[in-house]
């Protein structure tokens, strides 16, 4: 059953998931992570008659990961007794993940079992939204006056660690005002002198901190950036009212690069998993952007339809119009994604803007260049070997395409690596701009840019 | 200088560049993180006069951090006595990384300086490519045999502590053969009975491990999903030659993301900071991908001229072409962003390929039904309200628009949803699927849904 790497044969064991009482019991002794991997794959009704096989402590274990795939659903399942004494063994952050994810009267009844000292701390957590650290913070952490020794802080450590979320980190609470006075982890502590003070061996500097208003984005940059296990969030008057771990932290970078990779594919983030999505709601998050995008690009076919005399001339001019459209799109979509992810990354700050101008304006004229010369290659071939006869005049509308590929290519790595800046500039995430919307920007000027190259070109001769 | 969060105001620090000495006292008593802002923003020269006025040991705490842009260079900048002493000083992983961002001579100048053990475990570990846990794992790991006491293990590890870069995952070695026999978490240690044994109160249940051989990318899945702050790495004989901690997968996750950004905007991935990259060698990286796209791109003109009688025949139906041909790109492209990720979070397996299928073909059918509906509005709009004069039957045209913006989302979703599935069914990463690959696989196809229905519809009026 185990495999070799520790984990189970998690196939094997949704086989059996109509036997509840004994596929509980095997659960019971697998990693949480696992046994939570087997709950995702079985309906919901036999994965909560599963859970009501295992007592509530073990369950508690479970939906204390972050795994399941529709925890509230589950919780809601259960027998009110039971999914109130579950909801009382979890971390605080975890009970107001799974309200969140309950509607009003779920979350109603619920919440108004559980004992009122809980209540009371899940209701002001449920008020911050769940981008903000405040949504996602917990309120079980480690404090101690910074008075305390050594050994005594270790041995208070001893006593309430099973019920904080993490221990590594301990916050210095001044004796009197009870505010955040510095940090020890506990490696420090174990390798301190018993009898020093706590405030003696905290790091001089400040800890870094945030608020409960900080974006949870920022809150994974500064865990990130400073190598933290946790931060602790403060309020104005510098006292801790939470602190944001570090898998937290892996969650929501996780979520995170979803919903980036979502965007930039030209739609709304799902904020759910793709099969989990209810078919109507996906349509939603899809149809939106797939009409905006529509309705701009139907300023190609104004744009054609001004050149419509051109194109009678000249139908030959239409057969390039696709291939060196999407030229401009691709050279633009590279851009684009290169800096969202350099802005993402603080590599680039907002006023870098000239600098990956002067660097894309060179790299679009090489990259067309390429293009151009292949195109220019091709359109001779064609006609020199009579697989195609371009006319009379084919040198000329080889030099056409060629010289709209470079014109192209040059407009779509500047609009592609300056659009994430313009939307950053005028307040909108850089991440809304996807490919879709880079290549109908660039789609609409590449007429225009064709046309004018082919009438220079042409003029006299085909138009 | 000090911001209300703790942070530094970094401008102020980098416009005192040019006083070594001042700068290099106020960085030592920053944060490492802080210090190591201000070096990335001043010229290299300046950077390396800064941290030769700091002792080696502050030196060693700043290129520990992940953060610095060029720390190979860095390090070739300081005198040779120092850049050793420095390198001493690091933990392995660290030294590895640096050394791996040097070339040969320059590694094998400091590398033959460094203390023979430790050259010994280097040279083992820079053999292992850094996308593997071999490439980036620590030998410093904190290990016991397995008899030992917990008041003995607490001593044992008071002692070592600062040299192990975690003491927070402790390795159960089994006395006699040395292999791996199980995981403490310093949590547990502490809260653990003194004189029990440390095998009584490890987790009866066999350890998450990993291979050298295994890919970074899950090692950090499975630090997520099991909730780690360090696996360890094992050999064939269970023997623990090293771990991976959590603060190396958060970068090595920040990395792949930034990766899979790049290759879904259409090139292949930078591996370096975006200006920190030469000019050439960036166009190479994107030369490749662009020319690949634009010779496939090459069919829809060889697909144009097959249709070159019906063109002449019907200008009016290139006015659509770019309109209808983008919408089954952009379908695609979402359709592809969302697949590639649920792949990513094993959200999906390749066996799902199917129920995928009968999800996005309904959903590309009501997609593309909005936009025909749209379509079909706007031409009716132009025609009545006389912006523009489609010809007698521009009621035809109207329905080949729309029943071609059906046809063409539907298959742009069915192809960018099949495409990450195909892709890694042949053995490639999935994320190879990008917007421009879809886009141009859906052009081509697009071109020749587009005709036939204009065939059908127009046969006998128009063609």
């Amino acid at each position: 059953m185990v495999m070799a790497n520790g984990q189970l044969a998690i196939e094997d064991l949704v086989a059996r998931a109509g036997d509840a009482a004994g596929l509980a019991t095997t659960l019971a002794r697998c990693h949480p992570a696992d046994a939570i991997e087997v709950l995702n794959r079985v309906p919901l009704g036999q994965a909560a008659a599963i859970l009501l096989q295992q007592s509530a402590a073990v369950n508690a274990q479970l939906f204390n990961h972050p795994g399941l795939d529709a925890p509230a659903k589950l919780v809601n399942l259960l027998p009110a007794d039971r999914a109130v004494e579950v909801m009382n063994e979890l971390h605080t952050d975890r009970q107001v993940e799974l309200l969140r994810h309950m509607n009003d009267k779920e979350q109603e009844a619920l919440c108004g079992k559980l004992p009122a000292p809980v209540q009371e701390t899940v209701r002001q957590l449920l008020a911050y939204p769940p981008s903000r650290a405040g949504g996602i913070m917990t309120t079980e952490f480690m404090s101690l006056p910074s008075a305390m020794t050594v050994a005594a802080a270790l041995d208070a450590i001893r006593k309430v660690a099973g019920s904080k979320e993490t221990i590594y980190a301990i916050y210095l609470l001044d004796p009197e005002e009870k505010t955040l006075a510095g940090v020890v982890s506990l490696r420090e502590l174990i390798m301190a002198d018993p009898s020093a003070k706590l405030a003696d061996i905290a790091v001089v500097r400040k800890p870094v901190t945030v608020t409960a208003d900080t974006d949870r984005e920022e809150v994974g940059r500064l865990i990130s950036k400073y190598d933290l296990l946790a931060v602790p969030v403060i309020d104005e008057t510098r006292h801790v009212i939470g602190i944001v771990t570090v898998d937290d932290v892996i969650d929501a970078m996780v979520e995170a690069s979803t919903e980036d990779a979502q965007k930039f594919g030209g739609m709304e983030a799902l904020d759910q998993p793709y099969m989990a999505m209810s078919f109507w709601a996906m349509i939603k998050k899809r149809a939106g952007w797939l009409c905006v995008l529509f309705l701009s690009e139907m300023l190609t076919a104004s744009a054609m339809q001004t050149y419509e005399a051109e194109l009678e001339k000249a139908v030959v001019l239409t057969l390039f119009i696709p291939l060196i459209m999407s030229s401009g799109g691709n050279s633009g979509s590279q851009a684009t994604s290169l800096i969202i992810r350099a802005l993402a990354l603080r590599e680039l700050r907002l006023s870098d803007w000239w600098r990956i101008l002067i660097r894309e304006i060179p790299a679009g004229l090489t990259l067309g260049a390429i293009l151009g010369v292949i195109g220019i290659v091709r359109i001779a071939l064609w006609q020199k070997m009579g697989i195609y006869n371009y006319g009379d005049h084919w040198e000329l509308i080889a030099l056409t395409v060629g010289a709209a590929l470079v014109g192209i290519v040059t407009f779509g790595s500047m609009a592609g690596s300056m659009l994430p800046f313009a939307l950053k500039r005028l307040g909108f995430d850089p991440a809304s701009a996807s490919a879709p919307f880079v290549a109908t920007l660039v789609d609409v000027t590449g007429l225009v840019i064709y046309f004018t190259i082919a009438w220079v070109i042409l003029k006299g001769t085909l138009l």
